[in-house]
């Protein structure tokens, strides 16, 4: 049953090999001072770097740069970017990058004239802003997150040991535009780019692993993760293969950029494992999710049987005929763990560093969520992790 | 392979029990003259248009009616609105109905500081505006046309015998915001009802048998697809299934607000064969298709025989093994007939009204489209409208 709700996602999205010319479209609609937020640099090596100065120079912009956003953005670098924006008086923040170089660009933007501690205001009492707000704007370089196209920021505080997302409503905060060209992440390494695979699966089951209503996200959702199926085989074969790529890319962003949540619970607990095993190991975020992923859903599958039933039915093709509820779910998970080996995924949380006297850490540093077929209690996480061992 | 394409769709949706509620937190933002667009009357006996004027007056706004919009706008009723829009000085433009109100409203929207003729710019010659236009609001009481979330308008020229759309592809004339409460459908005739259904469908089904690629935009209309079969089912036993409802009103707009097309070509000549059946009946516009669609799609089946194929399995469940390709798809249109029949479908044009002797003005009047799988020479139309008979 599709509950109340509002839908409203304005991004305009510019995707293709000629994604990169909707700047051209874009830049005339905002003032000359442009903040340019990127990360570690790679994007200086492929080449995106010099293209998009050419452009920004092209339309007349001042360029104020913000380099050196890490993986996990944080609070002193929103802090330092801040700083910057405000020097620069920025009319524009330009984010190219992945994720992270999104998600912090939206910090900064909602940041910039706030005279609260933005840590405080927005990822600690996830208030949404009361002051003007900077437009955002984002060449996209990494798939996974849906950043492109939600109002999502996610910023870690090392010293609180905390990595917080906060998910704002309001669409002036979601990116105005964003350039997508499946060509930019053909150089991502095979380690980064199956992770990614597998967070974009993972956004999708997070949400669909809920409710036992019929439900067209559900529906939507199913198709989702057949194209993904699909599309991440070809793609670990074949990593410039546009199709597949292509695919790829617009799946992770309406995996996330809220249309299939609609109406609907969700769930996130792998998330909130996941992200346990990262505050303890430093992971690759798509690796913790896929080394927590089968005892979890092993462990709930009997409360969403039949959620989990036509899982292995409408996503993994298995056949139901002749065989009870449990067998046909059992044999969809056994497919999806075999998809996830032939990607080369981490299954287990020791090879990412974990060990068994990291336990009480893992429980402790679990959230527990209640969307889902299961609120687990401390022993079943306990259970989970140590099974993921 | 997903092709270059740029995607952005504004409009603010409101959906569910209370999504009138909506009006409040839109109407403000507007000035205080708005033109009231409705068709014949039934919002009266329901009692929507006694909660909407009550809204209206709560936000302090001058109402200004515009009534009698029919279910195909003629180009004289759109000269008629664009005077009262004038008259009233009109802010917002708010629609309460079905597709074609929604549709005027967006012609009136164009039209009114146009000093052109818009029959001629935008129906004709096909221009976007180059006035300002007319913000529009849409209060939703049928569903199928997606015209809530879309940029299209359709407009009828009794005289010159063309009934012609226009999709605008300017985000700013797609409804600012759309109230979508699913119990607004109930007290739809079935026959209205189910037509409605099939139109959708059918919207599906034209966006979905073209092109030989793997692309994300298939698997999010098989999806669309199956929720719509169960949903409709349940709909023609218990009109007053919230469940049901909700997800077909939910469907009817992802199915044609621009997101399934993206990356791919698009078919849509059973919309150009039911059109021409409408030309010379008048009768209802998802039975024009519904009528002539099994010949349609039996006659093209062999030119795109792999997606008719995978239709079949993915939209109708129907087993491959051991079959022919050409034995799966005939199995997969079979379980479409099936389901037609079962929701009380008009299946053939001679039940519409139309005969044998009308078969050269029903050849004549229909255009050919060349993103199927194939492009239809007079003979192929000919031969599926006798087919259709």
């Amino acid at each position: 049953m599709l509950g109340d709700f509002t839908y409203c996602n304005p991004t305009k999205l510019y995707f293709g090999k000629n994604a990169m010319d909707g700047l051209n479209r874009e830049l005339p609609k905002y003032g000359k001072n442009v903040l340019l937020v990127y990360g570690g640099g790679s994007i200086k090596k492929n080449g995106i770097y010099d293209k998009v100065v050419a452009i920004l120079k092209a339309n007349g912009k001042n360029i104020f740069e913000d380099a050196g956003v890490m993986p996990n953005p944080t609070v002193e670098k929103l802090y330092e970017g801040v700083e910057r924006a405000r020097a620069a008086k920025a009319d524009l923040i330009l984010a190219v990058g992945g994720g992270s170089v999104c998600d912090y660009a939206k910090a900064v933007s909602v940041s910039v004239h706030c005279d609260e501690d933005p840590w405080e205001k927005y990822f600690i009492r996830f208030e949404e802003p009361a002051c003007e707000t900077l437009p955002v704007g984002c060449v996209l370089t990494m798939v996974g997150t849906g950043s492109e196209m939600n109002g999502g920021s996610v910023i870690t505080n090392r010293k609180a040991k905390l990595k917080i997302g906060h998910v704002f409503a309001d669409e002036k905060i979601f990116p105005r535009f964003s350039v997508l060209n499946p060509e930019f992440t053909y150089t991502l390494p095979k380690y980064q780019m199956v992770s990614g695979f597998y967070d974009i699966m993972s956004h999708i089951m997070e949400q669909y692993f809920s409710g036992t209503d019929d439900n067209t996200s559900d529906y939507i959702m199913e198709g989702l993760m057949r194209s993904l199926v699909h599309s991440s085989l070809v793609a670990v074969r074949e990593p410039e293969n546009y199709e597949a790529r292509s695919n790829i890319m617009w799946t992770a962003t309406w995996a996330l950029n809220t249309l299939v949540a609609k109406g609907k619970d969700t769930d996130w607990e792998v998330h909130m494992l996941g992200q346990a095993v990262g505050a303890v190991t430093d992971a690759t975020h798509g690796m913790t999710l896929s080394a927590v992923s089968m005892p979890y859903y092993r462990h709930i599958m009997r409360y969403g049987l039949e959620k989990f039933r036509r899982f292995a039915v409408n996503v993994w093709n298995v056949s139901p005929e002749g065989k009870t509820a449990e067998a046909v779910a059992e044999e969809g998970l056994a497919a999806m763990e075999a998809w996830m080996r032939s990607l080369g995924l981490v299954m287990n949380i020791s090879d990412l560093g974990a060990t068994e006297s990291m336990l009480d850490d893992l429980v402790n540093a679990t959230l527990v969520m209640t969307g889902g077929y299961k609120v687990l209690d401390k022993e079943e996480i306990r259970a989970i992790f140590k099974e993921s061992l």
